[in-house]
């Protein structure tokens, strides 16, 4: 087999995670999500914990609301707070895991990082929200009455998150090769879709 | 086969409508496309040429633009202009055609028009500017000194003349059920993709 990487970014309760996995395993390659940040973790010194609390706070931060509203902010190197820190040693590791092999990456702006690989195809995965909804609450157990609140700021955050980092708008067609609603296919299927696009995909 | 509708929304230069036809010859199903003109004229009473011409201007017009940046306008039955009394004959003969059986259609808001139909399969197709540029100039032989200013002209004029009779963003992919960057992937390819999509899509 070539060498592929996916890269999938995905709003909360469309299952893209699951998606992930099925390509994963599917094809027996790596798999990327939170065993990401173990890795980033040990390969830049920085403690886990207070990467994810920072990460945390910051992605629902005015300042991150601001970049997803303005574009991406650049103050230059010597003022680099500890999340752009963060973002350059996650630019590392992404870079060399992509380049160690086949893999699938979930999340973390790996689209964008790893922009310009020919091997490289970013997939969007959405739903409308009832599916998201009902997924979040019969397969993750998040309990009903926060799940549209729980989905709002997970789904903001990653917008913002995105736009501060990129410069871009997370979930716009133009930055994946394919964006696809799970509310219409499975899991399974969606996951066949996405292998049989990087069989086909072309190297430019 | 089961029966299906595939609609297909494209910027142009991407080639979505060779992959329509592509699905269309594959499935040995019916292509509606510049056809689709010919019979809504010949049901509604139009005059085709008057309907081409009044649309031409009126996609670009400042109104259409208008309703891009604001949202569709809604002036009441009794202020309906040609225009508008002619996407109520493309309603119609849209809605009759899918009713009929399985078929592709491009354009001319059809994702929008059958949305609820549980055999519809929406699709966006676009690509990135420069193999945009290529295949207008080599395929469809436009000039390469105008190519850029045709593309946006029309895909402006596409847009505007979407917002205005949804309320909806052209090429958001909320409203479409997968979109395809057609620069990475060859057309058959692409048609044999979302042939497989429509094949495992759920009824709901």
């Amino acid at each position: 087999m070539d060498k592929r990487i996916i890269t999938i970014s995905r709003e909360f309760g469309s299952g893209g995670r699951l998606i992930g996995r099925a390509i994963a395993e599917k094809l027996g390659i790596a798999y990327y999500d939170k065993e990401l940040l173990d890795r980033i973790a040990e390969e830049s010194g920085f403690c886990r914990e207070m990467i994810e609390d920072a990460e945390k706070k910051a992605r629902n931060s005015f300042l991150y609301s601001l970049a997803s509203a303005m574009g991406a902010g650049d103050s230059g190197p010597e003022s680099l707070s500890l999340n752009e820190r963060f973002f350059l040693a996650q630019f590392d590791t992404i870079r060399e895991i992509a380049d160690e092999g086949s893999c699938v990456i979930v999340g973390r702006c790996a689209d964008y990082i790893l922009r310009g690989i020919p091997e490289a195809t970013n997939v969007f995965i959405y739903a409308e929200e009832a599916d998201k909804i009902k997924r979040a609450v019969e397969k993750y157990a998040v309990p009903e009455d926060s799940v549209k609140k729980l989905m709002k700021d997970t789904d903001k955050g990653r917008a913002n998150y995105y736009a501060y980092h990129t410069g871009r708008k997370w979930g716009e067609h133009v930055n994946y090769n394919l964006s696809l609603d799970s509310g219409y296919i499975e899991i399974e299927d969606i996951a066949d879709l996405i292998i049989m696009y990087t069989e086909k995909k072309l190297y430019k």
